[in-house]
């Protein structure tokens, strides 16, 4: 566990240690959907009914950029601010939900979609914990 | 204004006119106001009162990546979904707020301080804009 | 030309005035060719020709990720590489000239890959003259 | 495994499933080193010695931005190119490779500095396997 390994290094660290739990799964769940949107978008691109996929390239697109963003926000420890982080947390939770529901319609015919959506589902508990966790 | 004119060109364009500019203000402002925060960051490393900038740098760090992303969201129409946009601008603003505030306090030694700051004003006032539009 | 403006209030500026020109040149046409990537990608997934787009598409994310990113590194100047945005630099204007031949191939049908193009052949341009000023 | 699971359900996968090792191997080792430099970077702005950090953190800034960048474009097989994906890996090593060398000249002083270098040279070495790979 890199993330928190790391994150328990910050001379400045102020979280409990129940807390850094919170912000290094979030972390670390953003950062593998991140990686998983952008493979699922990938695959979609290459499927034989990519017309039908065009609004699940575009919430994998967006729920890569969105995951990215968020792991490094939550992240810094530096000039952060809990209103920020818990409006972010909670924005991509919803993003992730919204990701998901489009890669489970097709999680019968396309095991990437099967596979991202799960991810997906993960990624937006943690943010709901750390959500939880701030508010 | 190359923004504009390729959101234009989308084939599932659904904004009227008046709308769409307000999309291309809250966009362009977003990727001026990425660049800004990147540039202002690198400058105060190189400051010898780097000791006193660190939460600014932070800030500005964060104010990017929201920024960069933002204007990635905005842009993106398919699979969009209009809460998720609505929420992130009011992020987007509210992060460029603080990052101004933080420059604003530097704004008289610094000059990438001051500028940054005023870029930063600029873009939440798209962002906010945008959110009006949205709401 | 904001770029430029931050780009000159570094305080360890090194660059002489001609060649900082070349630089901010560098970072503006790279922004513009991220964010005019990431709209051709968009707008050809809403396109009903999608399935002859798919290798266009991935070719535009590459590309504006790649120009995002080398946008960020050829504005950063503290601990900055010579070597590194040298090669970035002939890199992103391999990947420019890639998108823009994916994308004229496209160019008769849609308008976006029309001006698409154009974007990435002068932010190949303006990559290749950075390279020549670094060489 | 994610990235490689996700890897293997492209329907376009035309890898070997030892190449297959390689590319997920490099995907995964340039995202753990993202963000292990976001992490460093922000660990050293809270540090007592920030002035001596300076460009340490301008170094873990631009490798977290090329490994995130390398991460998506390995992982992206739609419009890939050879040349590309093969100059890429180069570079991403030898720029972990640079931001290695800053953060052990601080290992002794600073945890994180000293398991960002451990990681950026587990990441230069995945960098050059693919590279190898592809060569």
């Amino acid at each position: 566990m890199t993330t928190a390994r790391l994150f328990d290094t910050h001379p400045g660290l102020t979280q409990a240690a129940g807390s850094r739990d919170v912000f290094a799964a979030c972390i670390e769940a953003c950062e593998q959907c991140a990686a998983a949107c952008t493979s699922c978008a990938d695959a979609c691109l290459a499927e034989p009914g990519i017309a039908h996929l065009a609004d699940c390239i575009g919430s994998n697109l967006n729920c890569a950029d969105i995951c990215a963003t968020t792991a490094r926000i939550v992240a810094r420890q530096q000039g952060a601010s809990k209103t920020v982080t818990l409006s972010l947390a909670e924005l991509c939770a919803e993003v992730c939900r919204s990701c998901a529901d489009h890669c489970e319609q097709h999680a019968d015919s396309y095991e990437h979609c099967r596979i991202c959506a799960e991810i997906c589902r993960r990624c937006e508990n943690a943010c709901r914990e750390l959500a939880r966790e701030l508010g």
